[in-house]
């Protein structure tokens, strides 16, 4: 079968992975409301092109705190690729290293950071993180990643419980015995590195535990996980660099608004102060357009990387990513754009007949 | 089957009552529009949550008409539960005691009030009254409640007709002849306990009658079924204590707006003068959650209910409020709250891109 | 099978009627957006009923040209009605008067006007007339229904040619031999009586020939098929006594607004100066009473009473109205209404939120 | 079958094309949203049709770039005619020629635009023309279709690359060997005419080429792709003749507007200065009656051509062009105009209760 469109992915990865594993990756809170109306927001949303400019020559190129990558789709934070295929996170730095983006590794790999650093070891990358109850064990982890290089720290701020996902509650879902969350091997001793409560924020967490981030790291601080702009401007008082509007790929409050609908209120009040990127939903170049044009410097994907991994580890994400980038620089010249620059809110329609 | 959601106890209720008996717990009038848009209307309301708070320790607890309940979910009166698990109401009213909330016991109850104090004596119950043509049964009903321990009458407004019900009529639905509308046991000499008259208010009762309610009891008076600010404002002109926002789950007039749609106009012009509840269409904690930012405080559930009767009785029961509990701290935290005091109208999105 | 509903009766006709006589009456123009919105449009609007109004005793009569019918729905012309039941329009007479009602006649009726007034003498009916090129046949028509006791004339106003019904073409359907167009026997000398130019006005037809009309009867003139305001002032000035407000069934141009949709604008500039009427997507007494809430004084319906016809002639007819009626009663109380008096407005839910 | 509407032609080309066929005509952009909402947006607009107004003489006719033709929809450029019928675009043409109205050429038609031109002498064409880099070659196509006696040149704005159309990447389509893209015959020396450097315009032109193209021919310019009111001003300040908002079809950029949705706003900045075409999505007489009261002076069909074509080639294309015939002139009719200057924006409705 030819892999054309990131659909293809899901589709070949429903059909080859596990029930367990697929309910795992697929999953949304409650009743999926949320996850579901990321990609559905989407389409109510619509592209006025520009036509007659030359775009014979185009630049997908943008900057996520100053650094270059090659086209504006990171690979946002998931855990457990190691069931998807079984080179796990490696494969995953190695094909974004080969593209050239963002790879926001997640506390909760499969393969440790060491590992995942080793194995691409000139990627650009994030470290998603949670401050635990155990302040000694984030600040551990802070300067673990420090260390290998990790460029940013991506503090997930809308989990402080985890969300109900239905067939997880149904399959009894947990880490197989074979697995491990290797990040923790060594900084656990009485407790097994799959223990429950690393998959969560001490839920006390608040913005003073991100002063707290700040005065352990000068490494630049991202929130995931605001949806409104009075977070967002929060987010901007307390110095961070950057925020992912995100509402966890549907999986923790279900009914929350899509994040692309939450994009223009947060842009609007942050004011280009600090870079807003977005994850959730996105599946075509058409959709990152949208996003761009509506003010996110970047979008994330989560679940179409698993899918990619599922298809062929490196290889599929490779291919996923390829096709979003190309996907992508073709919106963005069939609506009269050359680079990341051009795109803004003139490309959205915002009234109807 | 693992039940992990209120839709599971739906299923199964389907599957194990009689069609019969299926048919009249799930009818809604007419085409049934009333009845499907109280659920479909959730699911337009987009939630806007808050990050980064502390919500270690959280209160679902609550208060009606001045009592605490554990959570802001009572139990709206539904007739007949004998016909969902042999125990009938005495079950509901044990896990209701058990959850510690307000389980507002029906008139049509297939155990009599005295049984269902004697099953659960610490319970916190209202009675769901109508006003008959003969005033003294009504006033001979009022009696026994009060001696009971019943906190307060909720008079039904909007049934001086039964609703069409279609599938009611093409069974032609009756009480099973094991079965008896106990209440009416003793106070009806010359006719059946299962007489028709009884099921509805008489269809002269105005606002005067809430004025006689009020001369012969000082229990306070909820007025459940209303749907306009109008009727909301008249309420409170009239002394009552409380109204629930109802469309009697859409088995009498088809047509109406949701519940939840209703419920921001009559919050508007209520004021917090008086309690403002509503029934109708809540299904997971987010719907809770929603119609508290919208200003109800408190929800009740019907159905569900009965589908938790119609799987393991008071256990049921149980279950079902249970997981309405913990959803509804999940959505709360989730959202930033850690109180329902916290909740409130900023959690609701109210324009789009 | 228990007849609950207009739609048991659709059922019924479907499962009973040949495919040819099926197509026919359920027809609708071109991709039939029309004809369905024209039900659709019904359920998109919400009702805000009023409750603890004394609605012991309820009347549900109204009166349209100063003549008084027990509800306020009447019988839209419909052509062919022995396609539907043996006895055909005959048959129709007798449940409408029965039920007390206006039976709008069709020219294109398989009895004759004789046969229908001998069959029902008591009834009261207003008869549907085209004006045709030949003037003279047009007059000759109206001296007859004068003479025959009709009440009003219904000019059909949006058929200068016949709308394109697919499946009619598909089935080239045409009158079946043993039927005739029996108000024509007599009157076309050269002719067939089944003569396809009597199906519709002369094309030419303005309000001129409104004028003519006027000039040769004394008989009330209603418009039938306006949709704007523009037309319904024109009607006003044209000095007729009413209009209906239609867009025939959805069988003519497809793609108009459904007639509840366009009829706030009419009503809004009629002020009551004259009556308007609506036909078009009714099938409940909700529905009747959200049209009488947006201002018409009376509704007719058209395919339900052919499914009546269908199902068992004059009872089956006397069944769909028995039935709308007590829907209508029960909608009127359940809103709070004693009469048709009280229905405003105010019963309609304008915006959301 | 009888072939009453244009989805009786897609149902029968679907059945009777080869899948890779099928899917070359069918296939819209990625989602295919835009493709689909072209249609869908037609029925969410809603006709006020006009009453009692004498339509007994109707005139179809209208004129585009000054020359009349028999009713406002002519024939949108599509590719590769032979792959429906073997005649090809003759077939087209003669139908064209026979309903008098415009043919627009595409260039890459498998019959040359010599044939093309003798099949049907007397037949009204404009045609479809790419910028190629190689700027002589698309001088030698002006100067082939001048002297053919065309009467304009309709640029392709929207296609500086091809839109990912996913069917086509799947069934890896390409010209069959037996089909060539004539119009290059001859003019290319070293490369075969099936070259795909053909299919697109260079991306680097812009307005700089219209004004090129105006340079070398006297023929009106009419700029094909324009959905914007920002291009469309620019199209009238480079003082081309004419303009067709159109988004290919949804073949190019998915997530456009439908077209019906962004014609008013380009009526509205145009303001009659040039003539405002539409394509895409017209399906019914309706269609092109609404097309024409938001504005456009004509509009043009693509897919039900060569569902014509694959039907029956010329008699084909000249029923379905017949059967839109008779429904626009009926839709003008039956909503009160009897010949295209009366259709106005007043038979749209623009507010809903």
């Amino acid at each position: 079968m030819a892999m054309v469109c990131l659909t293809d992915f899901e589709k070949y990865a429903e059909e080859h992975l596990s029930k367990t594993t697929w309910d795992y990756y697929s999953a949304g809170a409650d009743e999926c409301c949320t996850r579901d109306d990321n990609l559905l927001a989407y389409k109510r949303i619509r592209l006025r092109p520009r036509v007659l400019r030359d775009v014979s020559v185009s630049d997908t190129r943008t900057t996520v705190q100053g650094t270059e990558i090659s086209f504006p789709v990171g690979i946002s934070p998931t855990a457990l690729h190691c069931l998807a295929w079984h080179e796990g996170e490696t494969a995953t730095a190695r094909a974004a290293e080969a593209l050239n983006t963002c790879y926001i590794t997640s506390t909760l790999s499969t393969c440790s950071v060491e590992e995942i650093v080793a194995a691409a070891p000139n990627g650009y990358r994030w470290f998603q993180i949670y401050v635990y109850q155990d302040r000694k064990l984030t600040e551990k982890i802070v300067r673990r990643v420090e260390a290998l290089g990790y460029k940013a720290l991506v503090l997930t701020a809308d989990m402080p419980y985890v969300g109900r996902r239905h067939n997880n509650i149904r399959n009894q879902f947990k880490l197989p015995p074979h697995l491990q969350f290797k990040n923790f091997n060594g900084l656990l001793q009485q407790e097994t590195a799959g223990h429950k409560k690393y998959h969560t924020s001490d839920p006390s967490v608040t913005w003073k535990e991100v002063h707290w981030l700040q005065s352990i790291t000068s490494l630049p601080i991202i929130i995931k996980g605001i949806l409104t702009k009075e977070d967002a401007e929060l987010a901007v008082e307390h110095g961070v660099q950057g925020i992912i509007v995100s509402n966890h790929g549907g999986r923790q409050l279900d009914g929350t608004l899509a994040t692309i609908d939450a994009l223009s209120e947060i842009v609007g009040v942050i004011k280009a102060r600090i870079e807003v990127y977005l994850d959730g939903g996105i599946r075509t170049g058409s959709d990152v357009l949208k996003a761009l044009a509506l003010g996110a410097k970047c979008v994330f994907i989560g679940r179409p990387i698993l899918w990619g991994l599922a298809y062929k580890g490196e290889e599929g994400v490779r291919e996923v990513l390829q096709i979003l980038k190309d996907e992508f620089r073709l919106a963005m010249t069939l609506s009269g754009c050359i680079n990341v620059a051009e795109i803004n809110r003139n490309l959205i329609q915002f009234s109807k007949l």
